[in-house]
Parts: C-alpha cells; sequence; structure tokens
C-alpha cells in the first residue's frame, strides 16, 4: 500500500491507496498559515498517520509517501513552490523525523497525469497528456510509458504563447494561453459580455450564483442565451488551438481536459473542442488522430497519482 | 558497425558509423524520379552496398541499417511521406529482398536529434531537443534519455500556433509558427523589406547571391544596412516566441538550432535569442535556465541519428 498526499493551496488532502489505485481512506486537514519547512512537514506527518489509522493500516504496510507538490521538486526535495514559500527543502527528511518511511515527491500537474494515466482518461496509453482549466492552465506528460518531469518545471503548457503580442499574462510573457483558456480568463471574458450585453441571462446566472465564475457562460449558454453562447463559443476556439498546438509537437495518443471548466455540458465544451483540434492537427494527415478525453478522475487525481509515483517514475 | 541513411527529397546518402557515432565512409546518390516503394527499396540497398565496399566493410560487420524517412514511421515500416508518395510500405522486408541486414526507420528530424544529442549540440543531457529551420520548422526530442518519437508524428513543432488568426500555412492553419521562422519565411519577410526599402543594401546583396535567400538579410545586417537589421531583429523574435514555448512545455536541458539558418552570426541570431528566451522562460523561475545551442553537425546529424537510432528506441 501507499500514502498519496495532494498538497494544494489550502488543504492537503491524504489518501491510502492499494496497488491498483484505489483510494482505501482519506483524510484532510487546512495548510493554514505557513509557518516554515519544519512544521509544514509535520502536519504532513501527522496527517500520514491520520489516513493509516483511518485505514487500518501501520506504517510496515506502507511503500513509501508519495506527495503532490504545487511547484518544482528534485528527488525528495523541493526546488521552489510558487504559492507556498519553499525553495531548496529537503522535505523528505524534514518528514521521516516524524514518520519513518520512504518520500516520493511529484509535482501536482505531474501527479494528475499518473493518476488520470493509471486509472483515468488514459489508461492502457502509451503517450499522454492532461490539460487542467483552473486558476491557470497546467499539464503533465506521460511519454513513452513515463512520467515526463524534466528538470522538474516541466508542462507549464499554460505559458505557450498563441497570440503574440496579445494579453499580458502574469509570468511576463503576453499572448499566452492561460490568458485565454483558463478559468480565470473565461470569467473575464464572461465579465466584459456581460458588459457588452445588459440583456443577457448571464446577469442573471450571475446573480444565482454569486458572482461570475467560470461556468456562468456555460450555464447561461445552456438556457439558449446568445451572448453566453458566444463566450462560451471562442472560448473553446480559444482552448482548441493550445491544445491542437501539444497534440502536433507531443502527439498524445490521449490528451484528457481537467479541472472546473470540464465539467461543463459535452455539447458546448468537449464535442466542439474535438471537432476543431480533429480538422485541425498535424496527425490527420496519417489518419492519427488523438483522442480529446474529459478527465475522470476529479480532485482524486491528484492522491491517485502522487500514491503510484514510484511506477512511472 | 551502422549503416546510417539520410533519405532527402532530392538525395539519398548512406554513411558506414562507428559504435561511437564516427562516420567511416559516405555514399551519396540522387533519389530521381520516385518509381514505386519497390525500386526505391533497391535503391537504398544499392546505396548501402556501395557504402560497405567504400568503407571496406562486410554485411556480416554491420548490426543494422537505420534510414531517415521525412514522413511518419512506425517500426520497419512507412506510415506515410509527405514529399515521396508512399503510404503503408514495408520498407524493410522490401530492402531484405537486395541485401539482408535489420533495418531500423526513424523520422528525419528524430534522427537528427539523435544525432545532436549522440555526437553534437545535445551530448551528455538526459532531456534535449532540436528544432530546424529550413523550407519548414522542424523538431525532435529526446527525452527521460530516449527518443520521444511518439506514433510517428511527434514534433511537428512548427505547426504551432504562435499568432491566432495569423498567416495563413500550408497545414491549414492560420499563425503557425513555420510561417514566422522557416528561412521560407526569412525570405518572404526580407522581400517585403525590400518592397518598402529600395536604398536598402538588402537589394545589392541579393542581386550578389541571385535571388533573396534565408542568409540574405543576415549577410545585409552584417554590414550595417537598417531595414536588414529590423528583419533580423523581427525574425529573431518570432524565433524566441516559439523556442520559449517549447522550453516552457518541455524544458529541454539544452535546445539546440539547426538547419540553413543557424549559421548566421552568433550576434544576430544565437545571441539574442539566448537573451530573449532566458528573460522569458517559466523555468527562470527556478534558475533553471536551458541551454540554446546550435546544431553541431550540420548535414551529418541525419546519418550519425539513423546509425545510432538503435541505442535510442
Amino acid at each position: 500500500m501507499y500514502i498519496g498526499i495532494d498538497v494544494g493551496g489550502t488543504n492537503l488532502k491524504a489518501g491510502l491507496v492499494d496497488e491498483a489505485g484505489a483510494i482505501l481512506a482519506v483524510e484532510r486537514t487546512p495548510l493554514g498559515t505557513f509557518r516554515g519547512p519544519e512544521p509544514f512537514a509535520k502536519t504532513l506527518a501527522e496527517l500520514a498517520k491520520a489516513v493509516l489509522r483511518k485505514g487500518g493500516a501501520e506504517p510496515g504496510d506502507i511503500a513509501y509517501v508519495g506527495m503532490g507538490i504545487p511547484g518544482a521538486v528534485e528527488g525528495e526535495n523541493i526546488v521552489y513552490t510558487c504559492n507556498i514559500p519553499m525553495r531548496d527543502v529537503p522535505l523528505g527528511e524534514l518528514f521521516r523525523h516524524h514518520l519513518d518511511l520512504p518520500v516520493l515527491l511529484g509535482n501536482d500537474a505531474d501527479c494528475a497525469a499518473v493518476g488520470e494515466w493509471s486509472r483515468g482518461a488514459g489508461r492502457g496509453t502509451r503517450n499522454f497528456a492532461v490539460i487542467t482549466l483552473g486558476t491557470g492552465v497546467g499539464g503533465g506528460f506521460i511519454l513513452n510509458g513515463r512520467l515526463y518531469a524534466g528538470g522538474g518545471m516541466v508542462g507549464e503548457v499554460g505559458h505557450m504563447v498563441i497570440q503574440r503580442g496579445g494579453m499580458p499574462c502574469n509570468c511576463g510573457r503576453r499572448g499566452c494561453w492561460e490568458a485565454y483558456a483558463s478559468a480565470t480568463a473565461l470569467a473575464r471574458q464572461t465579465q466584459e459580455a456581460m458588459a457588452a450585453h445588459p440583456e443577457s441571462l448571464l446577469h442573471t446566472v450571475a446573480r444565482e450564483l454569486g458572482g461570475v465564475e467560470g461556468r456562468t457562460a456555460f450555464l447561461a449558454a445552456e438556457r439558449g442565451d446568445a451572448a453566453a453562447l458566444e463566450v462560451c463559443r471562442n472560448y473553446v476556439e480559444y482552448l482548441a488551438v493550445g491544445v491542437t498546438n501539444l497534440v502536433n509537437i507531443l502527439q498524445p495518443e490521449v490528451l484528457a481536459v481537467g479541472g472546473g471548466v470540464a465539467g461543463a455540458p459535452d455539447a458546448l465544451l468537449m464535442r466542439p473542442l474535438r471537432h476543431m483540434v480533429e480538422a485541425e492537427c498535424y496527425p490527420r494527415h496519417a489518419n492519427k488522430l488523438p483522442r480529446i478525453l474529459r478527465a475522470e478522475l476529479g480532485n482524486d487525481a491528484g492522491i491517485i497519482g502522487a500514491a503510484l509515483l514510484g511506477n512511472v517514475i
């Protein structure tokens, strides 16, 4: 058995996971105020002990603890995390002061890719990509049947420029895919449409939700609103540009789309996306269309992938 | 020893290559008019025999014949070639009717990547990318220390859109990197500058060369011509957008730039390119800058890489 821990920006989630990738027990704890690497490692160890207790397991049953980290990692060490202030932290060593088990670290998007590849949309493939549409646009790759993690900063697919000189991005570039295809970008596009169309149902939906979110446009479009339908169409077109780029560069057998936005109705998101990618991608010349699928595991992908890291690195 | 064959659009080149990747003998023959897969396989076998004779070797000295094919391949078979009209051709089998040796096929850009990784700019790396600036923009990847060839259509980096809605591309998309960063695009950009600047030295250089080529702008820029300098600056900026995209997606330790354009003076091409990529790429956040290098092997990369295919697949 393994323990998989998903280190999020606000919550830490641990799962007790069996060899086949099934989750046997889950525990959660808030990240809370970050007080430094040592208390952080202690919190992780306590969470691991809690999930062991909940699952009725002992440390001796566990091959290793896998952790998905929002940043760059190398072996047992954190190189750099973006939202939690850490740099060059020997997390494995600090963790073992409290719980003596081997530790494997992976980038969180990589863990999601491993999870989806092992138990979700990427099952049975040799070359697989997953993109996550959330605050930003992340990516992870299984290539030649192994996790491709490079030097720990791989898969920053959101920071691929698709519109040279376009929208400014937090990363310092202009025209990044993330500035058009993230949930954040979709909410911005929705707000722009609302300003231009005071008559649109978008206003009603936003009131019902208590604000504008990624799903606002999809909900109004489902009710037939013209302005919302246009927001959705344009958004999917932005999405298709980057997905087609990735297909042309890496030719995965399956590219899975995850994150909050992926919950949108098929007719408005996945179906037109698939259609656009198939019409433009280069492998169509050899009749080798990729399968563009919705990610299957939702938030569990991170825990499962972290737990199964040892199979793919 | 191995035989490596580089199948170009106009010439076939074969090399006798030792275990370390050194070329011991070379033979060439024109592709001529394509008369079908069987005569093509016979020509390849005769070329292989010729290079054996030239190198004083016997078929028994050869572990396999590696071939770099301008198209998609699978095992010993050609799936599809773009410029030579073949589809689903069992090339290895046809070849062995004339010379009984094992055959390994690779995509030509992939072979160039293997060559540069084995003996050129990518030596000693685990994750390496090469791009080739020629008629189009091609790419090949060594990831996790192995060739990443996917389903045979990998590395179509030229067909990554960097300018949504931009220049039409032969592939059917708009705004492909190739339409801005290939030698063909550079010649077009040069012609546009010539039309706008009748006083420019570009006209003189073009007359000297007997036409506008990729190097025209670099030659005039070296002589201090303002219009040419602007063409070069803009071209390098286009180049940097795609290179930075690839760095953000794949984080290679080294990205090598090959093809005719790569022969331009360092001060006008590689130095500003490096500067732009380092200023914008995502791994800079973790102080992990890729090395952006000129490819080293020129036209030999294809032969060497084809010969060493067996080490990386």
